[in-house]
């Protein structure tokens, strides 16, 4: 069984609020100018993601680096932000028994705690690093250019501490994942002798989770990493289908795309109803926002927010908003059909009924009924809705979901109208922490930083 | 001193996607309007959030409860969901050191562990229930209603493993906050002699952490409560302040509303630079999205949409997206001005030059530049934002931050000319779960749940 997507509910007449039951066919056109695009990208050899499951001897060697390592480690730190800490986390909480790092090694399977530094927070960092015994630990080093000045910062610190350890303590402990030839990382590799392995230049970090940017840590606390990218191939091969109602991809891409550009639902809830898959929908934010988020070349800007959710926690904190604030959103639950484990509610306090009428069902059919419920009553008020069927928390079907997305994101790219791999917006921000920082080649940025109003003391309360 | 709350880039000139210069002056009759409303709701005892932090006998039961039970437990379970779990998750995260949980006793200063149960999820509460000795626990059960099915579900499976150790423990290990008279779990406290504490009702779920349903976690945790009360009582008096330049909840809640109503900026990020402040964005999520996304009284939906950031590490996943997407945000930065601890990047590599502008600075320094930087960049682009500015994060500002949000939401319920006191809109979704779960007296709502749109075959990829 594979992930299967019911978007029922995103159209009428389901949904009262839904998009014309013949979105797909009115979209078909639209649909081959997207699958075009990712064509032609592939040809082209700048868009790398599709082939990243067919790279069996880079996780061969992942997993004799993690095997040979496990014994003699403890813990895994992990240096990098953005898609290099947001995939590496999904697979954490997706594949792992939850709260991992609060387990003993016994329940862990003999395999290392994974610590990832995704912020410059010297509190958080400073606790980490008080804690954890780098002479038993591997720290990955990951950043595609080798110039993430938060990642550098983190190395930076690590590198110090390791030298104090003694000289041969940084090859042993280090391991960067970065360009195949560029970049500072790369170069310190060569001088060092550090082992090193690479993120292909035609894939961007959001979408890195299945290079070694997520494959290595998930390597090194013993997940699958085969079945991980079997799935993904899998996904694949239904994403490449040109025939948009057989391509889950496309399906999901032209119809989130289409509420926005028709209805002006421009906020994109993914809300999963399993603990283990929350961190996807934090994934898929990075994924969706940077993605999308674009001044179109001809001038103005598009894009959809994603938003994150859990059910059922959020039924308690966000639904109220989708029910009944503004018309502005979509919501995509992620429903796990076996989740592997159940508990019965047991038949106590019988005389209460408020109480009663739980006794004799499960946990997990309480879940289940509280997704149909939910999605039944926004359905019922207007408010469109789609569900991912995932017939289980494993490594396949995680890797199923992730390719699902990522084609879902270059085809949505296409039919946004802009370019779904770069992040031009972040680039000024990264110039005026430069300019603050006195980094020499960016005078003038801190020249145009100090020119921008100041607090202004009647502004402050 | 104080939390403050800067909002130069709220406003032109210095924002040119800003509200105008004198919004404050022409706001002053609808906040006027605003006070009314909040004044007259306390007057009536309905809105009872602001009295919190006087009820200085609560605080000593908590106090005297947690400090003879610290020594007999390693654990605290907290079943809980929506209010009664983001509240204590927020108070973990921000007033104990990081990674709490993962601490030995020792390190937790003699205090156990907190495990905050959000969810019915069967993987996670049966990984969480395996490792927990109830015999060294400490049980809170946190329901207002005290109906709500995920937490009295939850409790049911505790109560059942507690009484199989032996009829004394239930009684020692529970420990109940609810409503003062009504409810299940109000006449099973009084049947069984288990301790209870009051959830004033007055005060709805996302405004009660400072009543029982924050202060007893934290109290066991061994967080000042006094403190946390304290600094809540000072931001109260600056929130009654009726001149609206002189009260920043009222200046937040008033940009906020005005963002979107003029400009149609309703999606309202708010982006902590710590670590420890990660989840006051979650709790905020819940208090700004469950208040005021409403059906207006004449008809029509409003409310805007929180949504949660962290910086630095959304600034690689969601800043390319406030940066170019739609002009549909406005940004609220939280930053610290003495984190309580810093690191010095190292000067390594200097030979490099993409590494070495970062040696000699510090790791605080980098966090704070980058979200000056960040701020910088979305004025300069036509993006509002604003910054609370917190002297420290500690127990007495955690609290003003707690107190001035309440305000605020207050106030935009006012301003958006709505109750932001009630969530009807979750009621459809429990009605069904209750029928699909066969509660008696629900039976209509099973059928209308039946009438809906089943998942069509076509519709599925």
């Amino acid at each position: 069984m594979s992930v299967r997507f019911d978007f029922t509910n995103m159209l009428r007449p389901a949904c009262h609020g839904g998009l014309p039951a013949d979105s797909l066919v009115t979209a078909a056109a639209a649909f081959a100018g997207a699958v075009a695009d990712v064509k032609a990208r592939r040809a082209a050899g700048t868009l790398g993601f599709p082939l990243l499951p067919d790279d069996a001897a880079v996780r061969a060697a992942l997993k004799v680096d993690a095997l040979a390592s496990r014994d003699e480690i403890d813990d895994v730190v992990l240096c990098g932000i953005g898609g290099s800490a947001l995939g590496p986390n999904m697979l954490r909480s997706a594949l792992c028994p939850p709260r991992w790092n609060e387990l003993d090694r016994k329940a862990r399977g003999g395999w290392p705690r994974l610590h990832v530094m995704d912020n410059v927070d010297p509190v958080s960092m400073g606790a980490l690093l008080d804690r954890v015994n780098l002479k038993r630990a591997r720290v990955l080093v990951i950043s595609k250019s080798g110039g993430t000045a938060e990642t550098m910062s983190q190395y930076l610190v690590v590198r110090a501490m390791l030298e104090q350890l003694g000289a041969e303590w940084p090859k042993t402990v280090l391991r960067f994942i970065t360009d195949p030839e560029k970049g500072v990382l790369r170069a310190i590799a060569r001088t060092d002798g550090i082992v090193t392995y690479d993120i292909p230049p035609s894939v961007g970090g959001r979408f890195s989770v299945l290079t070694p940017v997520g494959l290595a840590p998930a390597a090194f606390i013993g997940i699958d990493i085969d079945a991980l990218c079997a799935g993904a191939a899998a996904m694949r091969t239904r994403c490449e289908n040109e025939s948009l109602a057989k391509n889950p991809a496309g399906v999901f891409a032209v119809l989130q795309h289409g509420h926005d550009q028709v209805n002006g639902r421009s906020i994109h809830v993914l809300m999963p109803y399993a603990d283990a898959l929350r961190d996807v929908a934090n994934w898929f934010v990075q994924l969706w926002a940077e993605s999308l988020g674009k001044v179109l070349p001809g001038g103005g800007n598009v894009g959809p927010t994603p938003l994150p959710a859990l059910g059922t926690t959020d039924q308690h904190a966000q639904v109220q908003n989708f029910m009944e604030g503004p018309h502005d959103k979509t919501v995509t639950f992620i429903a796990v059909e076996q989740l592997g484990r159940d508990i019965t509610i047991p038949s106590l306090h019988a005389n209460y009924p408020d109480l009663a009428y739980l006794g004799g069902n499960t946990i997990g059919d309480l879940l289940d009924a509280e997704r149909r419920a939910t999605a039944g009553a926004l359905a019922s008020s207007g408010r469109p809705n789609g569900v991912l069927q995932i017939p289980c928390v494993d490594a396949a079907h995680v890797g199923e979901l992730i390719m699902l997305f990522e084609f879902a994101t270059a085809f949505a790219g296409a039919l946004y109208g802009i370019n779904a791999y770069d992040q031009p917006g972040v680039e000024l921000g990264k110039q005026f922490t430069y300019g603050i920082f006195g980094r020499p080649g960016f005078e003038a940025d801190r020249a145009r930083f100090d020119q921008l109003a100041q607090p202004d003391p009647a502004c402050n309360v």
